[in-house]
């Protein structure tokens, strides 16, 4: 037995006792008389001491131990002397002093030390994982994680989820082009396909009488690289049969409520807030708003009608929109140069043609470059629109209406942050309602799927597929943790007469569709229920309840941004060998048709 | 909302109330008066009465209803008459007195309906998976599955494992033949490998502090098509720091008693009993022996050395062995050409050379074409040998020791389940341990893995690694439950040299080691603890613990022995533009190099 107990447990009652105790050398103190070794596992730290007690052989072994080599000791425990228990320390208040040493595994010199300060570039953390992973931050994040799953398991277990694991080796799909293939040996010129989500399993386990399914799904998606996304992602996926989204909202609300209460203590209250797509694009610019705080998007379309300023007017004449925001008190923050920093940003970054901005001086005037474009009566009709006061600043963008959207919302994300105009250590949860059901996409000329081919129509907007799709609003909703979204979940078709028209609308022809989904358009025809769903990243909960912004920092084995795992070095090439059983051959890149 | 109740529900107590139901025309019954319906869903069934009561325009759409419709009705609990309670039924008192019905979804004639009694070759089971899935036998499979995993995680939990989960897009392994790739985009040329096993990413948690690591993990083998293997199955995996056999075994031992007495309500007593692998193929011809019955194999081959029968005195004489098995009270049932079955059977599926038998007569006598070659007093010995009675079967195979392994084990399996030496419900635990560290491969010239490279040496045989590897003992163990290998786990090795010393004899040179497994010998320089640990088939314990015989029972999706997915069509020819992404090319199998 290599230990009677763990770093992290001995106490004061303890004293007396003979223990074995193992773990890493933490960090060594050599006081001349003795030598005082941090031992470390998971579980904490405990104080060694070698002394002259410890015998000659034993101290002079000690002598040779480094940081990180993994050792076991024997020894009794002591009370530590007075003036020198370490409170911080759940073992600070004893000591072990050593009788016998085993040096278990020498660590040579890291390339980092897993205790150090300041830690190295994160390809050397991630080429030297083992290391990493050591780090107390990291530890804690896995943790969290595995804490944050158990809960979510407890949790659907409480609500008669059954868990059922659906393949990994599955069919290309329709977003067939962000698909991972895995080529088959047996069937010549066939490829699996690593699923994106197990929506279509889903989906069959309702129509097979399950009525409530769960799962902690691995989803994988070859992502354009700009995207700092990870190639495969955890994902919370669940269906519920016979439900309506108040039914998948209640259950997540209830989810919400359970982990924020066991994670950090907090009371969240369900129902969540809700808000529909529309007004948060109004109001917040974005459809998973931060709501920690406010600064909200204010409309001036109608004021700026009025300006003889002819890029507002123009704005205004042409349809499009004057929107901006009143940052209380941020008007001695900003100068020209930072708001020129603003503006170069909203060019820049979001392609909007530029940024007005007043400050409200002490007298209530309005101070900006193109204040001498309004009468006196505009400006004041502004300024009360953006109830501002002195002090503040207001930040105006003129545009079509989604850039106004995007600039804003980074502009929002940007003073938010700049002004602390949040607890960082707040969290806010929300629902976003009520997604059209289509996006059109120019390039191609045809509608697209705002979140998946699967997702039903609003009950009352289903007339609208045939007569104005673009207005066809979803029975679709996103739960929106601090700004970033958490989940993503829709109520299905259950009918194949809908189902064959939404995939029409796409640009499937009904020989596609077919091919395609064949098996779906079967088996809604053999008695399929109302069902629907979600799915919740669990990536991004972790980063979030762990008040992380790096997404590799919360999974043990991530990849970088070119999809590769350092340590291992994959991917790889393999043996010609393999390649021939599967009668696939590598081109060369001039090979490739374009 | 869809239903106030579930079909498995509502009670006696609770008539009088009036309630909204949804689920499956499970069955129909039209008494003339009225229709009776049971109406079915995943917790129960419940019976719906339509009658004149229910108004005619209602009465008129239930005689429309077919069995696997899907339904909503809303009606008033009543208790049933007198004389129709079905006490089978959970909800066998009382019945629904329908007032509204809504037909949410219609199903066509399926090509088999889920309650038949008959059911129809496995590939449209398969095909159509959703009915499949919807049988009561799928049902309570896939709850069973589900229970057991939770009851796993829950135990681990409780045991301070940590839930980590690693990375699907791995690194090509040594057993890389086994391996399916998958062509990355971003590196021209390479690939990732999906995992046979976590097995060096939880060692290097190990390395990296995480003490208890466990993990339900899917695992990928793409198995010749003789095996009755899925290619992607299931393993509850788990790891250790700072322990021995005895901690791994005994975390286990805890394991199995509670899944044992949760799901069975059988109590198991640990420890678990254990058996050397030497003494396991002594006594049972196998290293996963089947200990719900005796009926063991007994060593004859002094005996035969004294025989004039130059069969076995051949065999005695070139250091084989003359094994056999006395088969109580069966001589009656085995008829001779019952008997030139089994002949026909180790001959052909073990290549034995023959079988050999003898009768016990009443009278004491042996009955048996082979009797005349040996004297009445070497009869007498070998009747004494295997405690043989009146009415009792011996069967004996003379050949090398491995073929008699093979042979009597399969002899054992058969007799065991024809002559009913077991009860079906019984369930055996057990370990074996002690297997030696390698395998000499005739066709490759070289040692191989028995568990695989990383596995540990008894302490006690480290020396045997240079003089005599075949002789040496790994650090391993099996989980036999019923016959069956349920788990599988090993002592790892925790020091560089010793590592690499397998690694050669295992035939890697030391580039070849770096190349493939650089990071870990790396890892095991700057601090690795002792670990080890085990994987538990999570499929495998399923099918045992629901008394099933096939692995696609226990899978919700399973593929098809040739490894497709008949439901979806998996694997598929994917778009040209796919592959031009990849840079690869499907080669006519023509072109493929022999």
């Amino acid at each position: 037995m290599y230990r009677t107990h763990t770093c992290g447990e001995l106490r004061k009652s303890d004293v007396g006792q003979t223990v074995t105790l193992a773990g890493w050398v933490d960090s060594y103190r050599d006081h001349g008389g003795g030598l005082f070794v941090d031992l470390r596992d998971r579980y904490g730290k405990t104080q060694v001491v070698f002394s002259s007690d410890s015998g000659e052989e034993t101290q002079k072994l000690s002598r040779t131990l480094r940081n990180e080599d993994v050792i076991q000791v024997v020894g009794k425990i002591d009370p530590r002397p007075d003036g020198t228990v370490n409170p911080k320390l759940s073992t600070g208040e004893i000591e072990i002093k050593v009788e016998k040493l085993v040096v278990l595994n020498k660590c040579k010199t890291p390339p980092f030390f897993p205790g150090q300060q300041d830690m190295p570039g994160e390809d050397l953390r991630l080429k030297h994982r083992y290391l990493d992973l050591r780090r107390q931050q990291m530890q804690n994040t896995m943790m969290l994680r595995s804490k944050i799953i158990k809960l979510m398991r407890d949790y659907f277990e409480e609500q008669q989820f059954i868990d059922v694991e659906t393949p990994i080796l599955g069919r290309s799909t329709p977003e067939g082009a962000r698909d991972y293939l895995v080529p088959s040996r047996v069937h010549h010129g066939e490829f699996y396909a690593l699923p994106q989500s197990p929506q279509l399993y889903k989906q069959i386990l309702m129509m097979a009488g399950y009525d409530r399914y769960v799962q902690v799904a691995r989803c994988f998606r070859d992502e354009d690289l700009r995207a700092d996304r990870q190639p495969e992602f955890t994902q919370l996926d669940l269906e519920m049969a016979f439900c309506e989204m108040d039914d998948v909202i209640g259950i997540i609300d209830g989810l919400v409520t359970k982990v924020a209460k066991e994670v950090h203590d907090v009371d969240v209250t369900g129902p969540l807030p809700r808000m529909t797509y529309d007004e948060a694009m109004e109001r917040f610019g974005h459809d998973a708003p931060d709501l920690r705080f406010d600064l909200e998007i204010i409309d001036a379309t109608d004021l700026a009608a009025e300006a003889e300023f002819r890029v507002f007017r123009a704005v205004a004449d042409a349809g499009n929109r004057v929107r901006g925001m009143c940052a209380k008190g941020a008007a001695d923050k900003y100068s020209r140069r930072l708001i020129d920093d603003m503006t170069s940003m909203v060019q820049d970054d979001f392609g909007a043609k530029g940024l007005a901005w007043f400050k409200v001086e002490a007298d209530g005037t309005l101070n900006s470059p193109i204040a001498k474009n309004f009468t006196p009566e505009l400006l004041a009709k502004f300024k009360e629109r953006f109830a501002a006061e002195p002090g503040d600043l207001i930040l105006i963008v003129a545009d079509k209406f989604e850039v106004t959207c995007k600039a804003l919302y980074g502009l929002r994300k940007k003073l938010g942050a700049e002004l602390k105009l949040y607890d960082p250590k707040a969290m806010h949860f929300s629902w976003v309602v009520e997604f059209p059901m289509f996006d059109y996409d120019e390039e191609e000329g045809r509608w697209v799927a705002m979140h998946h081919p699967f997702t039903a129509p609003r009950p009352q907007d289903v007339e609208l597929l045939d007569s104005d799709p673009g207005k066809c609003r979803a029975l679709a909703y996103d739960l929106v943790i601090n700004g970033s979204e958490a989940g993503g979940g829709t109520i299905r078709i259950h009918d194949n007469a809908t189902q064959q028209k939404v995939f029409g609308l796409l640009g499937m022809t009904e020989e596609d569709a077919k091919g395609r989904f064949g098996f779906l358009l079967d088996a809604l025809q053999y008695g399929a229920p109302p069902h629907g769903g979600i799915a919740l990243g669990i990536d991004r909960w972790v980063m979030l309840f762990g008040y992380l912004d790096n997404i590799r920092d919360c999974i043990a084995f991530p990849k970088t941004q070119r999809a590769a795992d350092l340590m291992t070095e994959a991917p790889s090439t393999v043996d010609r060998k393999q390649l021939e059983e599967l009668a696939i051959k590598v081109l060369r890149l001039d090979e490739v048709k374009k």
